[in-house]
């Protein structure tokens, strides 16, 4: 289904860098869930380059959702979000050498050259404006279900983030209202002078995401193929620079002894918990009702200043190339509120697909 | 589409653990292609128990190519293969606490207690017998395309087995032949005794597996959430056991600079190659032409001997738990079968969707 | 998907006329529904060619069913069908000219000479039998809902069956009991009579099937590409000799004007009713709670005794032919019984997509 | 999947009649297809209400492709077209009583009242326009790989039009550029009149649309469940008023022998051609290489002018009711270029699923 995902909740994307405006298509929401555009605007403001550790490309972010809304609520038909492109300087971008580590050559492989090569086209991290657009439109559903989530950054510049307390729900919902989510702002603090290092240096870094989700009912996912972490993961391959995830330890289960890696059970408040969560909240494939816990690698964000060895696809010829533009020195910052948008979207979907179309606005389903 | 994948070459699985028989129907798969039954028997081989570090469980896995298959060549439509099961104990199972770490307690959640719990019934891992026997049909074809793929016991119980060196390719001839595929024999024999002290403890251990891919072209995979990273670990996640997957150098790329992770290109024979494979041989979701790499992380098995803590679901009361019955002390050495089959499944079905139909038999469409 | 069909609830057909089974898969079933074997077998029987208006070929159908089933009720998992085929005369059939109306050119051009030509291979009528089967299974559930539907001839070789009359209820009952289903019997007797007389001269006739369904809610369909119309349509399609479909009135509407094919409404028992129902149940793709109606016109079976002008698609020369072998001189009275399964499969699907996975054994989700 | 249709190709529509844009999005399409802005214009012009038979309202449907289009041709990445609602008269509609034969009443019993009920909102034909201009791109990119197709009005207040006579080339193309698609003028004529003979009353016809593809390959189509039939039927349904659909002699072949049904084959040109065409160019669900040919029932247009019982869904009252607003008499003749815009677009998914994704463009892959 290319740029379609979901089977009962659908997401489409469309749009380039470019072009006059992006959109994302959501169908199969359910009919009536309150959609407040304030909250929508709040999370295109989180995704934005923001400070002095983004890119200096400043976009309003000025959406419109043009289907879909009925007097504050949705309609059960297709929702559509379009934004424009306000700051587009096409002059910084043409077509030339391909930028190591960037989709240019491979978009050439598969477009023989008719992609709208023009900062990224369709490839381009501006295309997720429209993905956080329309995450935030299931994302505030799924939190009046009592289903919260959250992603700090659990690693940046190889500086660790304290781990989750305690109190998860409280660290989720200070996470959803910084810029720069980090659990320890003195850590944080530490990881932004890295980056910021790194720029000057005209490098650039990556890091881990670290994602919970609180509230997710057990018995959601599939045994083979449509498990919770084949969809999810699914889903988070298209959060740009993702390029490692993980369930609950993961690769550190691959150490662990199965004494160690097991998650008993035991009974609390008249049901079954598990006392460890190496598992992520998730056996089998199937949601446990543990919180659900997954990382995503960031590789850091392949535009830098420093010289790169490269090929121009068109010549075929071997060039040198100093990427030219406005550009991240970090994206991990950024593909936080994306991995979010993307998880409340294959969320909204499974649990569609399991309790039904009306599910996600039961509980306001009055006129 | 739960227990089918795919959408131009597609699979589908049935069969519980001590049902009379377990299958799988692929469909899509292009005309004329050979079906060799010996070489199907030779992928199940190695993913049978054997030796001393698997279950004592043998099956002689007597499969029947029902349809799909004339005069010794695929016909274009369903191809079904079934399995019997012939020596299911189901003495050894009955329902009782759910076995920590497994599925046990999430199908009851999921199915309300209808589900077949005998040996784990859908979840068992005997189910992966149908799914090699699909994936060696399709292993077959891409193999006569140029496409070669393969997977070593990167870790296992802590122990590294050493990178692929210069000649990847006879590396890989020599891994598709080993019932326990490692690079380097010494260090394979230090995991398999390194099982057997976990094995003599009751307890069990996990592993890293990564698989290479050669001959891949580029321009294979989607901008947007039908990546080939998404779209493999979407497979990849249903090789029981495995809880995460990483592309290139996945994880790692977190910690390394934009300077170091980016690929720089240059021209070899005509092409544009990268220097490095940081990227695991995708860029923007798709194929660059280089080997496709990636890692997954297996967890240890969870039936160990040693006694556990869990739950009763259809009483909600903890109990104690000795898991009886034979398990595999690691699952890491089996699970290699699974992943290369998925792979094998999820790439023909991309190349189908970007060349046709028929391309997976082009070379031999002569009656 | 091919020889796949559905979403939530899924249907998988695989085998050929002369391969050792046939068999079908249904993924999707909620956890928990009865399944009646002798429901099924006697499914089979209506299907089975039966009396002096079919062909000769015998088939015991002794089913199985493999997976999905544990203590008489469905687990939730794949639930896999298998039919050995007993009677197979290959010799009847060996490669040669196309048979006229057949599939056997159109397969030669598909599958470039790979298909397995004997007796139809995959396109082979005998390949309903697991369709009709896995069919019971879903229709069993409907009718536990409250949803009955049936099907009876309205006409074969130019005569007239009753239209229903008011108790639909009852002559959905006495439909589902008969092997020539007719509302009027000595209609039927007619239409035997002239089934006869046709194959007495080597000839065939064709027909049309009127479906009802009763006690579908309001609500259930897409209002584009989605449409219950479209979605049964496409299941309808794949009946054997189905070339067209029509709801409610059908193309009897295209010379209505709008004040008599509009169905007026009004208030009965405290809901919307229709006063007509020539829209079949249907506005705007989605149903509106009065009975579901539809209409499949049946083609004569292409298999006939007399001469006909051909081509052999290996020589591409021109030749004539009496196709051998047992063949039925109408199909009409047998292909009711895979429209009502087709009908099932689709509505069991929408209605899960709409209500959830478990909707369809809600009532008895007891253990 | 709802509102998208199709698997390698797909649409996706979006938008109500009084919102402030409708939309399509087509993904799937091969890169370098010549997009020709003022063919899509051509196209809304024939759709669009026109003269003494359609409604007053009109719209400029000044459309925008403001994604997957670079430089004129497509990218290969997903192509957005916008088009305004200009002409938008919300005072003529207030949610009232339900119109007898529109989806008022479906669609409040599905959306609980959350739906936008203004001028039919999401159901309203306006939405059509979208999918038309979508067609429009598709349907120029098969016309330059040598498929042509077009659509007559075959009936309408019962009268026929001429049937296709030898030259279907140029009648196929004289059509396309028809505001009021018919063979035979004359017929044109006293069809047009029969419509405002009944617009005059305040009533509405219906009519029969046949629609012939010339130059599709032999081998299209699936044996099972997506037949050519079942997928365009699909398709088709969308079709608003679309009520039957029959191929080639649809449902007169209930009343045929098998001797005349069958299509016997010779050869011509040295390929294998059959004599007449009553299956309408698919044998076996799939296409044979003849013109495919298939009618659609088109029902009168549900909104007249005449008073008609009806029932107000929010107070469960019987009232009578006039529909008041701007509407069309008939919609046989404006529902034709919906029928062709479907039509190219199953066809581009069906070709793009068998010969790869690039087949559309192949002849011009050329920078």
């Amino acid at each position: 289904m290319k740029n379609t995902f979901g089977t009962s909740v659908t997401v489409t994307l469309f749009g380039e860098s470019h072009g006059p405006e992006i959109g994302a298509v959501i169908d199969g929401l359910a009919p009536g869930i309150p959609v407040d555009e304030s909250f929508i605007a709040s999370r295109l403001t989180l995704r934005r380059p923001a400070g002095r550790v983004s890119t200096a490309r400043r976009e309003a972010d000025a959406f419109r959702v043009v289907s879909g809304v009925f007097e504050g609520r949705t309609t059960g038909t297709p929702l559509a979000i379009l934004i424009p492109n306000a700051d587009t300087r096409s002059g910084d971008y043409q077509r030339g050498p391909a930028r190591p580590g960037h989709a240019d050559f491979t978009a050439f492989a598969k477009y023989h050259g008719f992609e709208d090569y023009r900062g990224g086209g369709h490839f381009s991290g501006r295309v997720t404006a429209a993905l956080v657009a329309a995450g935030a439109v299931v994302l505030g559903a799924l939190n009046a279900k009592g289903i919260l989530l959250g992603t700090h950054i659990a690693r940046c510049a190889g500086i660790d983030d304290a781990p989750f307390g305690e109190n998860i729900v409280a660290a989720l919902e200070k996470l959803n209202e910084m810029p720069f989510a980090v659990l320890d702002e003195a850590r944080g603090e530490m990881m932004r002078e890295a980056i910021e290092a790194a720029a000057a240096r005209g490098d650039s870094v990556g890091g881990i995401l670290e994602t919970v989700v609180l509230g997710l009912p057990a018995g959601i996912g599939e045994p083979w193929f449509d498990t919770m972490e084949g969809v999810l993961s699914h889903a988070l391959f298209s959060v740009p620079a993702v390029k490692g995830v993980e369930f609950g330890s993961g690769f550190a289960l691959a150490d662990m002894y199965g004494s160690e890696a097991n998650d008993p059970l035991r009974v609390r408040d008249s049901r079954p918990v598990t006392v460890t969560n190496h598992n992520g909240g998730v056996n089998g494939g199937i949601t446990n009702g543990m919180p659900l816990k997954f990382r995503c690698a960031v590789k850091p964000t392949p535009s830098i200043a420093l010289e790169q060895l490269t090929v121009n696809p068109l010549t075929g010829e071997e060039t040198l190339l100093r990427v030219a533009g406005r550009h991240d020195p970090a994206i991990v910052h950024r593909a936080r509120i994306v991995v979010d948008s993307v998880t409340a979207l294959a969320l909204a979907d499974l649990l569609a697909l399991r309790f039904g179309t009306d599910w996600l606005a039961e509980y306001n389903c009055e006129l």
